[in-house]
């Protein structure tokens, strides 16, 4: 059996049709977007027909609205950015303690050095964010309110409509890091009412260095990055086109087969979720059961160590992943189920099976036959996992 | 014969080579740089190979002081953003009347929103920089001199060695917008002293959106994109790595090519150049003819509209350009030669002839059989240029 992929939260395969879209762009018609001659036509169409796409899939009202990034990082920077640049009587920012560092680092940066007041309002045991604590943060200082359309490590799924209500009627922007939503679920900007939003090409089958930043007409936009006049002046420099144009089709894609992956993609999760819970004891599905993304699976194997479940299933051809591949890369422990107070022996054996549309049936069936195994056998070997849970497993203490 | 395209300051033709390098990227070895699983496996070596020959391109000393963006004007940007924080009590900047706008356009931002008091050095009528002003304008608080290397409209070199030279003399950083030079002319940090420089692969047959920054060893950096610690820290997001690994190869082609092209782009811009003064009335090179890139060529044809040589140019299948793809969406007056003092009657009739290494002889054969008729008959044509020019050109007047 060839490889399997479950870390599609961390980036996904660019999907064939998407490079076939693009592979005309590096060559036959490699011009400038704003080039005029024969060399530059047909891009300025391709680069409009992928707004539209990309439009159509998070529902916005217009072309204007879609300002194409290197990614969803910069998407989430230019939207902190651009909210603290619109009123010079609103300088505080409210956000969640579990998005990701694209958000986090930048506020803690602008905590800093420029004094911005950040509320990070908590989480509960589920990943869910406290709202009575957002309420109470927002106020007539707070120009921006950031909380992410779906956790990358749970994918606890946020309820952006209410939030955005919220931080409106207090007079303040919002904007969502919808990195892990965007092509996943459905995603509509009028009816959450957001007025920014971020959204990355590589977690949904486009190529890695773009996404797109919504910004809803009439919201005061600052660009973070300045030179030509490139997407109506909002995002300089020569337009990635061949990227664009994969974000395009990859939008479309998604939009086409959201309808029949949604449910393929829950039912293969909740399979694979049931089996592992019925033959493995001591392990917690983390993140909020009850609103998640389709295709994310966290576990937390209490006891065990995740780097040592991973090596053995990576051994069986199975590529997971222990938490955000950011942190996977520093070793350390994530900042996410340490704001839900995940207690530190279940934080250690976190692993994270995320599927994407590419999974199959009989990759869930494989994962179901060597995962157990390994996990029990991780869980007989530790004099450590003996002493914790030993008993209650039914195996001598 | 298939259409020739000589507008290669605005873009270059992704070469098959480095498409070929990216592909594998896409589709096989699609992990993240920073994944430890066999998906991920590959990436951060490809990824190194790549920091490796940009590294070797530009002369740098180390792969840390390669950081990839998404193009020039993010790396301009960013050099600009992070010299104003590297030192309060160091707040100007000085810069040239003829940069891009991803420096100039930044630079007016920074001038009207934070006061930072930028000086702007200008040109003589061959766009070469006023050194005596340059040196004036550097003192105790100039945190940053920021001149481009080469010109992207006229192709003008400028002396970066002893302009970095001067900044460091007064305690400055020094940046330089190599953008057009990388891959085209031997870039050498080690012997020009350069702080900070900007590349861009889609100007030597790389794909649009990735470039470069270099950052010297021991100069300060803060910046521009914050998030995940991509980048040893220095720029966050998902690094763009099939992207990276074309520019990568990208270098590696423009190294292995450079001393062949090098002399044969030279003959060939020089022939053309020729070929047109000596068939053509009443027009001028733009630049600095001794210090030129070897592939650009601007003229200036007094009297006539550009976009009436291009429009005919275009009929034959030449695609060239009026001046900055920017500038020529936009339709205002190219800033360079304006600054150059270019008379408004000359600058209304240039166009931009530039060269790369996939120009072959027979084009330039072709451009100089369809360019001179092309502007004879429009000047024989325009009563305008009757009156200016008939009599020296010995026409009736
Ligand atoms: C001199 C110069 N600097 C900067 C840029 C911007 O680079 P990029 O197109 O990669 O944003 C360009 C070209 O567009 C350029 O010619
Ligand atoms: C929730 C979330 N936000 C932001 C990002 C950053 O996006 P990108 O990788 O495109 O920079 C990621 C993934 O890396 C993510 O999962």
């Amino acid at each position: 059996m060839p490889p399997i992929y479950l870390d599609n939260n961390a980036t996904t395969r660019t999907d064939p049709e998407v490079v076939a879209a693009m592979l005309p762009f590096f060559g036959e018609t490699f011009g400038n977007a704003s080039s005029t001659h024969a060399f530059g036509a047909g891009v300025a169409t391709a680069v409009k027909a992928a707004r539209g796409e990309v439009k159509a899939l998070v529902g916005a009202a217009s072309d204007a609205e879609i300002v194409f990034t290197s990614g969803g990082t910069e998407s989430d920077n230019a939207a902190i950015l651009s909210a603290l640049a619109a009123d010079p009587g609103r300088d505080e920012i409210v956000t969640s303690a579990v998005e990701h560092p694209a958000v986090l680092a930048l506020l803690a940066h602008l905590e800093k050095t420029r004094g911005t007041r950040v509320t990070v309002v908590g989480v509960d045991r589920s990943g869910r964010i406290d709202i009575a604590a957002y309420k109470a943060a927002l106020g007539p200082r707070t120009a921006l309110a950031t909380v992410m359309w779906a956790n990358n490590e749970t994918g606890t799924i946020f309820p952006v409509a209410d939030l955005a209500a919220l931080a409106h009627e207090a007079g303040a922007l919002f904007h969502t890091d919808a990195v892990q939503a965007a092509g996943r679920v459905r995603i509509d900007v009028a009816s959450a009412t957001v007025d920014m939003l971020s959204l990355s090409g590589h977690k949904f089958h486009a190529p890695k260095g773009v996404g797109a930043l919504y910004v809803r007409k009439g919201v005061p936009y600052a660009p973070l990055i300045r030179g030509g006049r490139q997407e109506r002046g909002r995002r300089a420099g020569t337009e990635n086109v061949p990227g664009i144009v994969g974000l395009g089709r990859a939008a479309a894609l998604a939009t086409m087969r959201m309808a029949a992956e949604l449910p393929r993609i829950t039912s293969l999760r909740d399979r694979l979720e049931a089996g592992i819970l019925a033959t493995v004891p001591a392990v917690e599905v983390l993140g909020d059961v009850a609103s998640r993304l389709p295709g994310t699976l966290a576990f937390a194997f209490d006891g065990l160590d995740s780097e040592a479940i991973l090596f053995n299933l990576e051994k069986e051809g199975i590529a997971a992943s222990s938490g955000s591949a950011c942190a996977s890369g520093s070793m350390e422990p994530s900042h996410v189920l340490k704001a839900m107070a995940v207690p530190p022996t279940a934080l250690e054996g976190a692993i994270r099976l995320c599927l994407s549309r590419e999974t199959t049936d009989a990759e869930i069936d494989r994962v179901l036959a060597v995962l157990p195994p390994i996990v029990r056998s991780l869980q007989e070997a530790s004099p450590f996992w003996q002493e914790r849970h030993g008993a209650e497993a039914g195996l001598p203490a």
